[in-house]
Formats: structure tokens, sequence, C-alpha cells
């Protein structure tokens, strides 16, 4: 097995705008693992809130001696050795993760959802993310732009212009909304105040509404909430979700929080066992992470895999929007072609 | 995909005694789907204190219709209709679940296994049971058979006779061995003492050392005990695993308590993540359930999969005993071939 990779830069359509924070790109690293004629592709996508950087991927990627291996497809005991050499990292974890998951699919000769006894065509509608904008009009106008193409859309709420954005974007259409309030409500009353106007105005779900170590209070809501409340930023990895029963109606999973494919999966396990509700996220991503996110998003609650559409320089094809859907395509492993020459220089 | 089954009965190899029932045979009934020209393998194995019979399993598989299925590789959902069916059942729905495994994995091309992303090679040797007996002689004849083939016996143990026949093991091998209580003790403090002389004869673990809803007695006993206590009776399917958390220190995941493979899996994946062992226990079964079950006993903390080496007519060619360890083929799905003509009637 022969890894390599290069530093990516995401263009996005649209200024991404939150918390606070601008920006126009999104760094990505992209990686190939190369056995017997095979490359599996990978992808490690770091905004900047997370703490991973190209640099910080590469100095990791740097340290994977695959040597010791013979199979791709043993892939719990190399993503094991992965795992261990060294702490956080998991983005850069996520891109082997992906890469060899993509390349262990391509030997096998089947796609990822197939291996998992998944129906690709039954996942949920993915939701389409309307920026925050000071203008009514603008907030409008990107409703418009977005209907027929989704059947469900999300806002970014936790902030004093939360009521507006919701009326500005129910002025145009009474699509099923989520929100997404990124740890922005500090106070469990005026949460619960929020999310019952928002269930009247036909939100249905709310994720990460309080502070990502705030349980307490989140459990109170989550007990008093007439919509089920998500964790995103409270929930990282497999060793999160247990003590995140009772606090929590579901989890977020993303593959850049988690290490990749084979540990998301391994949390939709557990939670469904714990009757927790399961949604699959992203990052700005590439069609390369969302197409190895849309193996596993068959029979969710929710998918948030918007990712690629956001994006003016996606390098692959791979799982597409349907009707509202990201599908996976039926190519082997997570499904995926290179668009363009990329040189994969290490 | 077509269903069909036959009854089949297993002929032991000795007279098998468990808690006063003693018996020469053990009733299956084997299943078959076909597809596409491909054919699945499955198999009900119905030790009688389980509950179910052939009558009763091929009363269940009398109701399934496969019709409104057209792609067997979508295991999750046809399987949740299977299970849905009725309750119980659950080694009638291990024969379902065992034979769509094989047909989807001939489907796919590949052994389950390496869709598990797990390394064959890397099992537990798998334990082998010396049977009870009255004759010290013959229970160190037994022994003595069993050495150079595996490398742990298992022992019943819960009844008078559990020093005397340690002891005659003992006089021959120095071999670890894992007993089996069988809920056979009544009383938590006898029991810890029971336990701490088998941990100084080198004894390596045990199983349901006391009666299955007696929770809070067998807590006590893990929390004291110098060796990991395993729940058998105590666990059947998924949902029980969680609240056995901090009562055993691991589970025993049979295919024909908990419906097949998929649940299986899940339990594994559940258990793991929770902090508990896992090992893998199977009924007298032929060599197609045991296959099934190989193709998950990778990475366990112990496997018990002598089942189809206690029967005289086996009729199917799959995982073999290699260095002591029940290691799979490596043939597609469960990786079996028949070796007899069977005609499956229905």
């Amino acid at each position: 097995m022969k890894l390599s990779w290069t530093p990516y830069d995401l263009q996005l359509n649209h200024t991404f705008t939150i918390s606070g924070f601008s920006r126009k790109t999104t760094p990505v690293v992209l990686t190939k693992i190369e056995y017997d004629g095979l490359e599996g592709y990978g992808e490690a996508s770091l905004p900047p809130y997370l703490g991973e950087t190209q640099a910080s991927v590469i100095e990791f990627l740097k340290k994977i001696d695959l040597s010791g291996f013979s199979d791709p497809t043993q892939l719990e005991e190399i993503l094991e050795y992965v795992d261990g050499i060294a702490i956080n990292n998991t983005a850069a974890k996520a891109a082997v993760d992906i890469a060899l998951h993509d390349l262990a699919g391509k030997i096998i000769g089947a796609p990822w959802y197939k291996m998992y006894g998944l129906d690709k065509l039954d996942v949920p509608d993915t939701t389409f993310t309307i920026g925050i904008d000071p203008d009514d009009e603008v907030i409008r106008e990107k409703t418009r732009e977005a209907l027929g193409r989704f059947n469900i859309l999300k806002v970014k709420v936790g902030g004093a212009d939360d009521k507006r954005m919701i009326e500005a974007i129910r002025s145009v259409t009474d699509l099923p909304l989520a929100v997404d309030a990124n740890q922005g409500w500090k106070d469990r009353r005026h949460a619960l105040e929020m999310i019952q106007w928002l269930k009247e105005k036909g939100i249905v779900m709310v994720e990460q509404p309080m502070p990502k170590y705030d349980l307490d209070n989140i459990a109170w809501l989550t007990e008093e909430s007439p919509l089920p409340i998500f964790a995103d930023e409270s929930v990282q990895r497999l060793h999160d979700v247990e003590r995140l029963k009772g606090v929590f109606s579901g989890i977020n999973i993303k593959l850049m929080k988690c290490t990749g494919m084979r540990e998301a999966y391994k949390m939709r396990t557990l939670a469904r066992a714990l009757g927790m509700k399961v949604m699959i996220g992203c990052m700005t991503e590439t069609s390369c992470a969302i197409s190895a996110a849309s193996q596993l998003s068959s029979g969710l609650d929710f998918a948030d895999l918007d990712g690629a559409l956001l994006i003016g320089n996606d390098c692959f094809d791979g799982a597409k929007l349907e009707n509202g859907k990201i599908i996976a395509s039926d190519l082997p492993g997570i499904g995926v072609k290179l668009t363009q020459k990329i040189n994969f220089g290490r």
C-alpha cells in the first residue's frame, strides 16, 4: 500500500459565515492509497474552527507506515494502528479511513452501502443551509433558489436574528426546516421558548441548542422540548455516545469529527441500540467525503450532506443530489471518480 | 428469492448431558434461499431446552413472503421484516439471516469477514467442551483426546462434581480452562469461593455463574471476581446488552439466540463500545451455522465454536479447526459447500 496526498483549497460559492467568522475557501487535504493497480481516495476537510490545518494533516500522514499490513481489507486492524499514532487529528484519520474504504471496496468490488446491507435509495432528504444575511430580500432569494431542488432547509440560529430569518424564509416556503443553534442559546428557558416558537413555525429538529458541556441543562431542554434535539459539538467519537443517552434525542455523526466511516458505522449502531436518533452531517467537502458519508446514510433520521453543493471546484464525481436526496453512485468503494488531474505529490 | 427448507437431525458423537437432560441427537432445520442462479444456506439449531422445534421453525418459515424484496443485499430491510413476523422464534430467524448473508455474500463475491474489515486468522482459540462423567478415568481419557487439537478446554460446572472434574482434567493437562456454570450456583459467596478456587487452578473465565435474572448478585460477584464473568442465559438479543454493563464482564453471543449474523455484529459493536468483553458461542450445529459465526469471531475475547466437531453427520464443508482455532474458509458469503445431496423440499 502506498499513501500519498495533496493540499487542495475548496472555493465556496458563497461567503460562509458562522459565529462571527467569514470565509471564501475551505482548505482540504486529498489522499490516495494505491495497491495492486487500484486506487482509493480520501479527504480531510479543515474548516478553521476545528483546529486542524493542511500542515497538521500532512504532518500526521507522514507518520503513517503501512508497510506492516499486507491486506487493505483488514480495516479494523489498520485503522486501529492509524488511530493510535496520535490523539485528535480526526480529519487526518478520516482521510486515511475514507481512502482505505474506497480501496477495500474496489478490491471486493462493491459499494459500501451494499456491504452494510443498506438500500441506497432509502435515505433522508438532505438539508440545504440558507446562510444568514442582514437583508431579508437576500434570504428570500436564497430560499427561492433552493425550492424545487430540496425538500428540507436548514437555518443557523442562536443569535438575535433568529425570528427574522425564519419569518423571511416562511414568507417564501412552508418546507420543513431544521435549525442549528451551534451552542448559541445560553439560558435553558429562553432556549425552550425559542424551540416552542420554532415548533409553531414548522421547524422539525434542533441541533446543539446550548453549550456543548452544559449537559444538565440540555437534558432538561430535551425532556421539555416538543422537537428532537441533536448533539453536534457535544459528540465527537464513539466514546461520547453513551453518556449522551437521555441528554439529547440523537447525535450528528460527521466523518471529520469521528475519524471516518468505520467509527461512524459503529456510532450509528451504538446510538440506535441505545434508542437514540441519528443524523449524518458534513463540512464543506468535495464529493469524495460526501460520497463516503452517503454510503451509510440509509435509514437515518436526518441527513445534512450539502457540503459538495456549496463549492465551485469539486474534483470528484460521486454521490449526487436526486429529488432532494444525496444518493450514492453504484461504483465500488465510496463510489467516486476523479474529474480532473490531481497530482498526489506527497 | 425463493426460500426452502428441510428438517435434519444431527447425530452427536457422544451423549450430551446438561442440567439433567441427556440426548444423542439435536434437531435442526436447514434453509436455502435461491436468487438469480445462486444459493444461500442457513440453519436453525434446536436444542430442546430453548423452546423451538422443527415444527415451530417450519411454521415460522411458512409465514415469510420475500416477494416484496427485489435485492437480497438489502439485509437491514429484509431482516427487519422477518423479525417483525412474530416474537421469539430466534433460531428460525437465524436460519433466514444466515441463508440471506450467504446469498448476499455470494452476490457481492466476498466472505463476510472481509466485509466486516476483519482478519480471519486473528480469532481466539476455540474452547472444546469436556463432558461431565462420573468416572474420572473417562474424563482423563476425553481430555487426552483433546490434547494437541485444542489450546483451551471448557468444563460445565455448577454442580456437586465441579472440583472432581477440574482435578481430573488437571491431572492430565495444564491447558487454560473456561467454565460454564449454566446458572448453577445459587449463593453468591459460594460462587465467589468457587471462582477463587478455579482461578488457582488456571481457569481463565466463567460463564453464567448464577441464575439469569439474579443481576444484583451477579454484579456483586463480577466486582469481586478475579476472573471475567460472561453472560449467556442472561443475554439474548441486542436490547439485553446495555443493562448488563456493570453486571457482567462480557457477553456470549450465539446466532441462535440473537436471530443471526446481523444482530450478532450489532451486539458485538455495542458491547465493545460499552467497554464489555465479547465471546461467540454456538449450539450443536453443522458447519453451516458454525461457518456463519466464524465470520465475526475475529478480535473477540473467547470463541466457543466446537459445535460441528461434536456431530457425525455434518453435511457442510466450511470453517475448519486449524491449530486450535475455527477459521473461516475463503469462499464468499458464509464460506460453505454442501457435502451431500440435501432435498430442500419445503
